[in-house]
């Protein structure tokens, strides 16, 4: 521990302390909020760049750069002079004296606003993470991709090595979770195989590959209507993705994935798994539970006020994914997507701007807002629900790309993504499908301890 | 091993054999002039990927992203149909079989050409590699573009931590070698910090930055003219990195780099080390010397005859960095530089296709036609030496951009450099400076086992 606490970089005496933890949509878009506040505003994060979410999948199947949908934090707040950024690790919370523990570092707080989002869940089985990587981060998408790509390698090394048995397994795709980011990935995994693989293996037919869509629930997309469930589950099913509804992952092995449906099991031999199947609170949401006296639900989220504040501490604030967030009297709660996390992110920034210009801050409760909801379904489809309204196909794809396009962080960003989807959309190419690990020997069956990253 | 030799996938009984091992200028060339040979021909790498190599130092400062610069090999041969990519690790050569050896497998073949390149060379002191990475691969640019992001962050980390003794150490960078690649990661990192980097520091001067480009000879870029030389130097001093010239590194370790100059030693705390002072030959070269029992001579290159077979063995050639090939009486040789791979490369594949088509190949013996050389001096300025014209400035720079853009493997590769480049100019930003692994509490001063990749 440093004898004094640390003070901000561009720290002026007197203004209050305002320290954001956690760089996504939450956190940006409350140091955004705050932008014309007379206040020393922190934002820690442990990666040096914010990163847009939904578009990983893209990233994960080839069809994006890194810097496409990512922006160094730094950057984004080059012109915000009120806020520092840090890159450190949060190691949790000294509620008493008011101070983030990062390392070495105290980082004092009068206001503290908690945006540390979410992990990939294993349901308890931790184990399956090595051969079955989620996708929540640059290294997730990097491992994800890697590994699609070296599959289809390994089929046609296995093939020309005379082992047919073993072509199979390398071209079966398990893909677990049949939310947003399942029905994503299995889409864009069968279209990689066959609108821009195909042609580049000429003995191998790549295009039928297996793609095994597993889902616990009764219908794909539970999140949104059953007409774009429907829709998705049509779509994929044109391109030749294997849909299982009600149907569990009971073990994960190098070998592949072993299924359970109505009581029955069948092993899949498979040797690509991706998990979309579940999130759970960042181990920072049950730290500051803890020095608060609070618990998290089973999500790992903390109950949060109708200001966003936590019960007993006006001072701490906690929103996006983390925060539990009642919808009325419904018994539902804000969803953990991107728009939750922005507008919880802009309310909580200016009623701390309120608070640090010694206004009373608006008495207005938090309400979210549900501006609708996408997903896309493979190259130019998508499903989308607007209220009443819901659109599939190419028209519901113009609006998701209008949408995401939009809502890319800065400037560069957009370009940077209008022109590479343009252009893998016009020449039915990828952008990047580059495996950098060297080619071992034989591929081992063992999950890898590192992820071959680009 | 298998019992019977593998035959190449799309393999048509009868045709000759012909086997490239290696996807660099060289090999990609030579591929390229048998498109019309009636032969099987086979690409063996252990990457995925051909790479336009005189670029990678802008991927290590961020300028540009991996698709610019690297294009699948399945890709880049999509369309030529008797050419079989195969993504394997070859080991060594049964030269009385005559067949390469790649783990399990055997390729066969009736003519083979070596084009493995070279690897970065410590001069026998391989440790140093953990502290001071090379640049060869699409990896080694991930590394390097980490550790100097990273050295940014942890220089404001310890700022703001008091402990400014050690942000000097992270605000010095040493670029060992002063050749092409040491003059161009040495101007890029000092633009980098000045033109990008400094305005997202708010309160450390990171433009400040010292950068340090050491050379063993007594002028940078030896193998330019003099006029360039100088040139190179004048320019690179305005952007105040300091040249040491006549300067040799006799230390590396994760403090600092040790180096002498007329038989002063001196230390230089610094926390990044840049290596760009040597290559030495493959160990495909070595082991296929050993095998036909030749020598390599002391940069592990094999001595070719005019034709670039190598002594004793017409169905064995090799090209690129790996061939010693004299310039006539001269005593000089070739130089190890993509227009010498890419002219052998071409050579070769149409002497094999003159075989294979029955015709006898060209008496005339290779002959290395040398278009100039050129080096970048930081983002706008460029070198340029063709016979007696010497260029030097923004105009050295337009040729520069123009052969490197013309160069570039495929059209999609040539579209994205193209967008970026100018992206980059244009707004003086840099189009990935992601860091994908999360703060560590405190970077630790150890060498590093695992890059920290994109």
């Amino acid at each position: 521990m440093s004898a004094s606490p640390h003070r901000a970089p561009g720290y002026v005496e007197g203004r209050p302390d305002v320290v954001v933890v956690g760089g996504g949509f939450g956190g940006v878009s409350c140091v955004r909020a705050l932008r014309r506040a007379n206040a020393n505003v922190v934002l820690v994060d442990r990666m040096n760049h914010t990163l847009f979410q939904p578009l990983l999948y893209q990233l994960a199947t080839g069809v994006l750069d890194d810097s496409a949908i990512a922006s160094p934090l730094r950057q984004v707040f080059a012109r915000q002079s009120n806020v520092s950024v840090l890159r450190a690790s949060v190691d949790g919370f000294d509620v008493d004296r008011r101070c983030v523990l990062a390392g070495d570092l105290e980082i004092p707080w009068d206001h503290l606003v908690l945006a540390a989002g979410m992990k990939t869940s294993y349901f308890g089985n931790d184990q399956w993470e090595a051969m079955a990587p989620g996708l929540k981060t640059l290294d997730d998408a990097h491992r994800v991709r890697g590994r699609i790509l070296e599959a289809f390698e390994q089929a046609e090394y296995v093939r020309v090595w005379g082992e047919t048995d073993e072509v199979r397994p390398w071209l079966t795709f398990v893909v677990v979770g049949g939310g947003a980011t399942g029905v994503e990935v299995a889409g864009a995994i069968k279209q990689l195989a066959v609108d821009r693989l195909a042609p580049e293996f000429k003995d191998l037919d790549v295009a039928r590959c297996r793609v095994l869509l597993v889902e616990g629930g009764e219908r794909l997309l539970a999140a949104m209507s059953t007409k774009s469930s429907a829709a998705a589950a049509k779509t994929l099913r044109s391109y030749g993705v294997e849909i299982r509804l009600e149907t569990r992952v009971v073990d994960v092995s190098p070998e592949g994935v072993t299924i359970e449906q109505g009581g029955s099991r069948e092993f899949v031999p498979a040797r690509t798994v991706v998990w979309g199947a579940g999130v759970a609170g960042n181990a920072l949401g049950a730290h500051l539970a803890e020095a608060v006296g609070l618990e998290t639900d089973r999500g790992g989220r903390l109950e949060v006020s109708g200001d966003l504040t936590i019960a007993g501490r006006d001072d701490i604030r906690v929103i996006g994914d983390l925060a539990r967030v009642p919808i009325g009297e419904t018994g539902a709660t804000v969803p953990g997507v991107a728009q939750g996390a922005i507008q919880m992110g802009t309310y909580a920034g200016r009623a701390i701007a309120a608070r640090v210009a010694g206004r009373a801050p608006t008495k207005k409760p938090f309400r979210y807002f549900d501006k609708g909801s996408l997903a896309t379904v493979g190259r130019g489809k998508a499903v989308l629900d607007m209220g009443r309204l819901h659109i599939a196909g190419f028209l519901g794809w113009l609006v998701w790309a209008a949408v995401h396009i939009a809502f890319l962080v800065n400037f560069r960003s957009r370009i940077a993504a209008m022109g590479s989807w343009a252009f893998a959309y016009i020449f039915q190419t990828g952008v990047n499908e580059l495996i950098t690990k060297p080619a071992a020997p034989r591929a081992p069956l063992e999950s890898e301890s590192e992820g071959s990253s680009t």
